[in-house]
């Protein structure tokens, strides 16, 4: 009943095979090996457009690389703030531009709305005192679980592109937001505006592999040695590769994240039906926030369940969690069974 | 017939058991799982120490670390001029220590004598317009294949404590130079006055894991968030305990180091044999830097044997390669087998 | 009718003098000199202890030189959301840290409250995603003007040391609080727990001179190397030397103050005077923050009067300033006279 | 008798009494004042052709914020290895860029030849392991006070541009190369080929006063963030316009330039006809090396005479310094008069 995080459990099958058969023989190192030309080539497919891959073995590092190419040291990127980028990558951002800004905006459920973008870009000054924007990162899905559908991307990438801002999009459960759309990967991407995308896939089936995928390539033109002297171009590169390979072949990404966010549907159904639970936010991909009273967190606890407790900082408007309640995050995975789903309910109701 | 790296290969058997071993089940994130802590407990027995250790995925990673947590960014750190960390790590250190500078000396075979230490140190000008230096960094075995006995990285440290700067060992080939010496890994290190080690295990028989071990606990304060900031805190850490558990099990580290020395003394008899070659440096570990008449190494090259030509500017005093001949590397791994040394002796021959 | 702000006009003659004075003959380069030899003896004696001085041109460098010895490049400092580090330095701090976070918390009249601050430490998550809080930076006297008691500074520098923060004073306008206060130098700064202070005086009365004033001396120790890399060790130190002796003789800083501050007392008068104006916060220093009908702004603009708007972020609870009114901020300085003042107050009638 | 370097006077007349003239009224502050804006059109007329123009206190922020624009974190810039960039600011270029690397080539007199720029350029690798060159930054006049003629500036120029570097010329002494060789200022820097100039103006006869002109609009969009954040904006920004206004007026700035180039001729006469006393370079602008006895240099010393003895990393094939003798640098300036070194001549003969 381990529903602390989508990065608790291991790879899945195809993902390990495909790395158990990547292992033998010899092949060139630090990128230039198969798995991984074969990994450039089948994204290409997949978004349906040239572009330029780079894997690395962290979204952290994925992140802070994307940013690196988008902001200049005296520049500034604007998040929510609650995003991953912002809070929890202890400053890799700031690290990988050499001292750049992070700017968080406020916004129901961890998403960024377009107005409030547009405000807070009217408001800065031109003054040299201040650091310019260059870059937006929106997080898909958001910290809370929520997705942002095409037009609400483009309505984003439309007002950042107009200010001179790049778009960054983190997309650390990307499969989750993508299945839970129904919509082509270049359709929320660089269709709707996102010029650099972190393709997530540990949380979703790998050990430790994600794609910093630059879709102009005048962006990723630095890439290489940012990369290098990041120390994120990995010797023995088919270790990347082969587990996405194995990530990529026959949808299983794809299956990968429609069954992680099924059993999040279920949790959420189950959840919603105990007394005095209710969801923070509706629940769109394979993360819930429930209001849970404070006494059933405790039994849930008790009985072994693992979840975190989550900010309330950015709750819809009326939204209120009493003293005798509290917020928590609940998340599913690509190994998450129905067993742990109803051995988690059964403890809930005691 | 392909000698051109250690990290040509993938991972050695008992490696990539342990990783399958290891994907199961729940683990907590962020390096808290088991395999890891169970490596770190592994590594004080081998060392016969309490350590700090923070496992991460690339050399350069774990160099760039050692190194920004020895040197500030006014800094310098001061190693030979063909050390890895100066001449192939994209200026990983500079990056990571906020802009120290590294100073490169000469030294025969990329070998540190203490007396070039000595004298480097003595004609620095005490002036604030200089980078004070904080760390001394050798490469063990080096890039010329040569080990340093622990009387040697004694006395190199004894120079480098005695003016205020700590000691980091670049320990990519470690288990190499280790079993060449025949000593324990105390000895080599930390008894010897080395302060941070990266222990290498990609090259040897991992797929991507190194552990930085730094000895002295209050250098090792601030790591876990340097590490974070850089990306190199793996999500589901498991990747990098598992490997390095079936790395260390049952001596095969050791194993594999032996394999690839005796590989390497093997291809040195049978190339000193060769008309015409010599060795620029005796070999040592798993590296052997012959020269060649050019003929020959075309001859190789046309038959599908890979290797690197080689810098001549560490040769020894009095070696020269003469317009007809070339300098190259040939590194053999734990994968290495009697086979391919044959066949690229043969080649040679014609 | 120059209110825009104390940095509009030249040196105060004493501050020129000095300058004329000490420009004739040989001394050392580099801070040497023998006029910034006498400065760091005159304010080890103003401040009763021995402190370490570093001279630098400008304001922003000294905040940034002080945080980068506080703050290590994966910490974060805390300050008013408005302070000046935060928001008109242009990234300084983070350069200068090498990627450092400053974390802003609001507050009335852009000054801290130690409730605040102590919620705000109270909050932060042990885990290594989040950047540790180092240091604590406040404004004397703050961006609106507001001073610090000693009480009050010791109240939050309690509070940051138990927390293992060191705390920055930003004495932009140091000397004007001073005044303001009626306190020694020692009583509102290390003796109420302040670590590194910002001693400005190039709005009071030099041209470009500023003191950075560690009063722990292991703060201090990299300081000569830190502030030399950033190019704000002046060749020729005795530009910075002359000028804070003229400044600091007989006590002419104090009188420079002394003055500003009654001239915007004598300002604070007449504004509120005025038909529909009030102040929206205290006038204790010399700055005020009037609010105005926009009317009579537009007519002073009209008239030659030279002041800016001001953010409305930090208003008193229930100060709210409604369509027709504008917030705006006055400064008075050394050179101010009271013919001015009538001539802003004749406009501003009309 | 004070020849240790052109930094220990103070101003000359004309740039103290444009100090003076200057300091009353109200002014913009943070550049925008008049005096800025006067020396602005008048380098733009100096040099023949619109440049952007920041002022800033230093040479080492000046040098360093140059490269800062030329070369990414991930490059390196290529310099003599005694260049004062790489030498005696104290890590200011990898700070200002964010981690580059200076590269350091040989050559007599701190010269740089073509041909080994050339060479070093066919030398680098093209692997990512590399920092790729992005500037050359030469000195003029040198660290051993040689000047580079138009001609030789084109042809470095061509190989650097050839090569896809930027060229920066470190002008400390710009003025005293410039009268030594009798070219325009156009000519020897954006006509021979120079992209950025260090405009030094504090040795030759200012308090502190350097122009950064980048001669290519396009490099200089990112200089007023960059000057910015690296503190070197001054606030009361008519205190480098003043003493730039009253250094360039009348051309005070050639005058110093002169006298201090003739102090040096009669210095060198004087010094080269003492026993046993010769110049290790031709004298060309206000500095002489000399090789004097060792008796000779004590002698001096003892009565009073300050200079610095020098590296002799950079002599002429053939040259070298004997046991008994000793190699020291003697620097003139435009306060230097003929008394003082009718003074040094005779101490010297004792």
């Amino acid at each position: 009943m381990n529903f602390a995080s989508d990065n608790i459990v291991g790879a899945s099958r195809p993902v390990l095979d495909a790395l158990i058969a990547a292992n033998g023989g010899a092949e060139p190192a630090y990128g230039a090996d198969g798995p991984t030309r074969a990994v450039e080539r089948r994204l290409a497919e997949i978004f349906e457009r040239d572009c330029a891959v780079f894997l690395v073995a962290t979204g952290t590092g994925a992140n802070a690389l994307a940013l690196s190419a988008l902001v200049p040291p005296y520049g500034c990127a604007v998040c929510h703030r609650e995003a991953h980028v912002i809070d929890d990558e202890c400053g890799a951002p700031e690290f990988f531009t050499g001292g750049a800004k992070l700017a968080g905006l406020p916004g129901v459920g961890a998403k960024l709305a377009p107005r409030t973008l547009a405000e807070w870009l009217a408001s800065l000054s031109p003054s040299v005192k201040q650091m310019p924007p260059r870059a937006l990162s929106i997080s898909q899905a958001t910290e809370c679980g929520l997705v942002y559908t095409p037009g609400e991307v483009a309505a984003l990438a439309e007002i950042a592109h107009g200010a001179g801002l790049k778009v960054h999009m983190d997309g650390a459960r990307f499969a989750n937001a993508l299945v839970s759309l129904g919509v082509s990967p270049a359709e929320i991407t660089w269709k709707a505006g996102v010029d650099v995308l972190t393709f997530g896939a540990t949380k979703n089936g790998c050990l430790a592999a994600e794609a910093l995928i630059v879709f102009d390539p005048a962006l990723a033109e630095a890439m290489p040695w940012l990369r290098k002297r990041s120390g994120h171009t990995l010797s023995k590169g088919r270790l990347l590769g082969a587990q996405l390979q194995g990530y990529l072949a026959n949808d299983h990404w794809l299956d990968n994240a429609r069954h992680a966010n099924a059993m999040a549907a279920r949790l959420a159904e189950g959840v919603t039906a105990l007394p005095g639970a209710r969801l923070a936010f509706e629940r769109q991909a394979n993360e819930l926030l429930p209001v849970l009273p404070r006494e059933t967190a405790e039994r849930l606890r008790a009985a072994g369940a693992m979840f975190h407790p989550w900010s309330e900082a950015s709750l819809p408007e009326g939204e209120r969690v009493a003293p005798h309640e509290t917020l928590v995050r609940l998340v599913t995975s690509f190994a998450t069974t129905e067993g742990e789903i109803d051995a988690f309910l059964a403890a809930a109701r005691g």
